[in-house]
């Protein structure tokens, strides 16, 4: 074991502070990373507020992570010292149920080990990318081309596959009307991701605020959901809705708009049960569905795939010291659209 | 115009009874058919009660139809005098919009015509196959192949085509787990045909009293919802679950049963809205549908498909003057599984 610096949640209810953590000593299959960003997401924050339940503190969270290689064990075949590399979501799954052998680490039956707050296969607790280094299976570890520019890359880890992945599996590209249900840190990337797999991507955000920064990253269109007129326009409209809002929506008047065959897709969990209308979706031989992430080789290909169309998150850099205050205006939305923390300011 | 023998609900919330009622004269695309028999459909209950809103009485209902064709206007050329034949949910849609053209009339964008209580192309208002004869434009008119048990055949015009659509369409077949939630009219058809399509039949049904059958109509297991191990045992089992009951059911616990890329189609729609749980969703990209009966062609291929295996409904065959004591017993879900009135009894 070793020494690294890291921040952490006391507790539920204290801010993140500055702290160290220990990290595993190599195993043969391991891969040591200097971390050097880290993206916050939204399910940090919900992790440490202990709102998807209880978890050990401190804890240190994180699951946006890139950095450089800088040991490997003996048995390594697939990274090298020096290589950009990435981390998500996930640092481990069974490797033998049907969903790990079809490339699903997501869908593991015994469920994968998550980057933070679960417990690894040798009986530790992991912890998260807000640290100077981890250390990864290098199965779980991903290939950064370097024409993504490297503060930007974070985010990719989690927010780009979440919303690839559905696009992927329910095919967006050329002839579907895509809509992104919410602008922030998933859907901007779901806007960019759509478009470049050449949908008619239209954004579905609160107000009317984030309509250039929509054209902008390559949406045909933008509308207001506080508006009632948006939900008379629309009727009947998409192939395809990514809902990445994790509150309680009117989920039928967004079921509304698809048209027949549509499926919705929910890639926020609010805490409360939707009231589903089925009538919504008899009519039109509609879907609602929900998607988690993506599998590691899928989240390759979603790098490779944005290194190829020159696709990045918009990234506000911060540094460790301004965690506290980015999950305040994370909680406001007030982030366009991603905080990374650059992790240079912990060494 | 002429008039024939019918049975009508004069109001919400009284018993039906005999009655005349008028059907037009023959268009040139028209075919006269003389009924023999009409199925008795929940929906109809459903109608006569007020239950789907306000409906113009007095009403005949009815579609499930089967009969000969007397009589056809100069231009039919899908159907001749003497052939047995068959009329479902649908006697007309727009036949413009992109769903039609589709083949998929089910979904017409702007609403397909109603057998009864709907206003058809010509203003009237269509009244159903409790009926000597009806009118019908010849291209929602079905072929019945002899092969298929003249009394059984009926049925499969609603209950029929409204399992083997979504069955069909969600790619039911040999390594595919299916489970079929309900019993009843709709549920034993399910059965039949998905056993037949080749995939793997589970039958979910309240109580165990039904098992016999469901393993003589080709389901390989059948267990009782009213039992919670049920539940247990069956987690992540299915593909496939079509859901037939339209009384509203802990639509989670249901969800819980489908496999990584499951669906659970409702073909029975409640009237209140079911609280779904977006974590059952996400959790095994899992998605939740609704299928509404089938398109023309597709209510011919079922047609064609039952009479090449030897599938067929079973029948409880009535009078014309037993249908208000059908009623109360499919209230009671006590009939085995789908009522048939003789129209002999209505000359």
């Amino acid at each position: 074991m070793f020494t690294v610096n890291a921040i952490a949640a006391p507790s539920a209810t204290e801010p993140l502070v500055r702290t160290t953590i220990e990290r595993r000593d190599l195993g043969p299959r391991d891969v040591l990373i200097e971390i050097t960003y880290a993206g916050i997401c939204h399910s940090d924050i919900h992790t440490v507020k202990g709102d998807w339940g209880p978890v050990p503190y401190p804890l240190t969270v994180g699951h946006e992570i890139v950095g450089h290689v800088t040991e490997v064990g003996g048995e390594v075949t697939r990274h090298a010292v020096g290589d950009r590399v990435g981390v998500g979501c996930m640092v481990n799954s069974c490797r033998e149920c049907e969903n790990c052998r079809a490339g699903q680490e997501q869908y593991c039956s015994g469920g994968n080990v998550g980057t933070y707050a679960a417990v690894d296969r040798d009986g530790t607790v992991t912890q998260g990318g807000y640290s100077t280094h981890v250390v990864v299976d290098q199965d779980f570890v991903l290939r950064v081309p370097s024409s993504i520019p490297h503060e930007a890359a974070a985010p990719l880890l989690c927010a780009g596959i979440t919303l690839y992945s559905p696009l992927a599996h329910w095919n967006a590209g050329p002839g579907k009307k895509v809509a992104i249900v919410g602008m922030g840190g998933l859907g901007h990337m779901g806007v960019k991701i759509a478009a470049a797999m050449g949908a008619e991507v239209t954004v579905l955000s609160q107000t009317l605020s984030k309509k250039d920064d929509s054209l902008r990253f390559g949406a045909e269109h933008h509308y207001a959901t506080s508006d009632p007129a948006t939900f008379e326009a629309l009727k009947n409209t998409f192939d395809l809705i990514i809902n990445t809002v994790s509150a309680a929506v009117d989920i039928n008047a967004y079921l509304g708009l698809l048209r027949v065959d549509g499926t919705l897709v929910n890639v926020g969990a609010p805490p409360q049960p939707l009231p589903v209308h089925v009538f919504s979706l008899i009519g039109k031989r509609r879907s609602f569905a929900g998607s988690n992430i993506g599998g590691i080789a899928e989240t390759q290909q979603m790098l490779d795939f944005c290194a190829e169309r020159g696709i990045a998150p918009e990234v506000e850099l911060i540094t460790a010291d301004a965690v506290n205050e980015a999950y305040e205006r994370v909680l406001k939305s007030d982030v366009r659209y991603r905080f990374v923390i650059d992790v240079d300011s912990l060494r």
